[in-house]
């Protein structure tokens, strides 16, 4: 065991106990989906500990998935995450259906825009063509998942607005309108940062909650990109599989 | 266009047109790299809208990787976030340079524990079974991009604290200590949530920023897995790219 071990030990030690101990009592329903955990001040007083070592153990159990830390409301006993793949094939319905959870999505709206440099490049569209820019939010069983910004040409997709309500928010059901029955996703981009007073709303999370941010664009099977989507993704609520091997 | 189209219209051009005319400012050398864009209360007067509209604007060009926005320190000009490829391999110091940046790492800590369930499980061990915890931070260029729990077999790595000093933090090189030249990266759960006060002071970024939790696994060319690592990278300069058919 190395100098620097021997330092840090102590601390390593005692947050793993602490988040060991509280997972049990989640596992054994002491706490139950939608309660809060005891203070941090409350619990460093309890396990002689500084109240750092306590939010360690809590970071720790909000990575696993078992609570969510958030200032006001504490540490929540929360559902896990719900799995997201991304590979080739992405359909966040057919997903949610696997897993037994009702995906729903609805439009907020719809509109022309000249395209920017941005848009039309990973398009590989002129910049400045017309493109549909169409807003949605999606959810599982009801509850907010994510908000997402579509944009589609407007020549190859004439009244998008109309098939993306008509597919009830669905981007797979509306391409069917088109006669695209297969699509792949080429690229996507994942970052995060904190929620805008709009988005917290929509996605009815605290204000400055932590979302993730992905950017992605599908295309046909012979690769000619089609579509363009950025979307805001509660990350309390979510997380990304990636599985190059599970294709 | 539909009633919600009209409905949102306005307020829809008006943050565009906004984040364009910024966008462009800074692609004039306007505003130059670290520099603090005005308030958002200064843009609303001058642009005759309300500030949310100006802040969706900065989120526009947040998620495109212009600027950063935080709380106190306002909206400044920032570096484009750092692109890390998550495929079947995975470097980040041979992705570094590519792009000419220098990557480092440093050990902060090296302890044997008692392998939890989660741990043993990913790594297709017997819950209890030893392993190293070892804790690091990169730097790319000497900006801190992320920290990583890294756990691993005390019986297939012996010394593995010494193996990754000895390697100058890097994984790849350590691995090559133990006669492993090849190894491919099973799966990665990604996820993100604020940064706690000591990631926060490692990463040297805002107390409550986001910050993207990675869960993913190693494993040999016969997909055994050897290795295990949870990181908290900092999302304001880190963007991870998925590409499926870059392969």
């Amino acid at each position: 065991m190395t100098d620097v071990a021997l330092a840090e030990r102590d601390g390593g030690t005692a947050w793993r106990r602490i988040a060991d101990e509280l997972a049990d009592a989640i596992g054994r329903g002491e706490y139950k989906l939608g309660d809060t955990l005891p203070a941090s001040v409350t619990l460093a007083e309890r396990y002689g500990v500084h109240r750092h070592t306590v939010r360690q153990a809590f970071r720790h159990l909000a990575d696993q998935g078992l609570v969510t830390v958030s200032r006001g409301r504490g540490t929540q006993v929360t559902a896990p995450r719900l799995p997201y793949p991304i590979g080739r094939r992405v359909s966040m319905r057919s997903n949610m259906g696997k897993l037994g959870i009702t995906g729903t999505s609805r439009m907020l709206s719809a509109e022309v825009v000249v395209g920017e440099a941005a848009a039309c490049t990973a398009l590989k569209l002129k910049t400045g063509t017309p493109l549909w820019c169409v807003q949605g939010v999606s959810m599982a069983d009801g509850v907010p998942m994510g908000t997402g910004m579509h944009w589609l040409s407007v020549e190859r997709f004439p009244d998008f607005d109309r098939a993306y309500r008509d597919a009830a928010g669905s981007i797979t059901a509306a391409f069917k309108i088109y006669g695209i029955t297969d699509y792949v996703r080429l690229s996507t981009r994942l970052t995060a940062r904190l929620a805008d007073e709009r988005e917290a709303e929509l996605l009815e999370i605290a204000p400055e909650a932590a979302v993730m941010i992905s950017t992605a664009v599908d295309a046909l099977p012979d690769l000619t990109p089609i579509h363009l989507v950025s979307s805001v993704f509660a990350a309390e609520r979510m997380e990304m599989v990636i599985e190059p091997f599970g294709d």
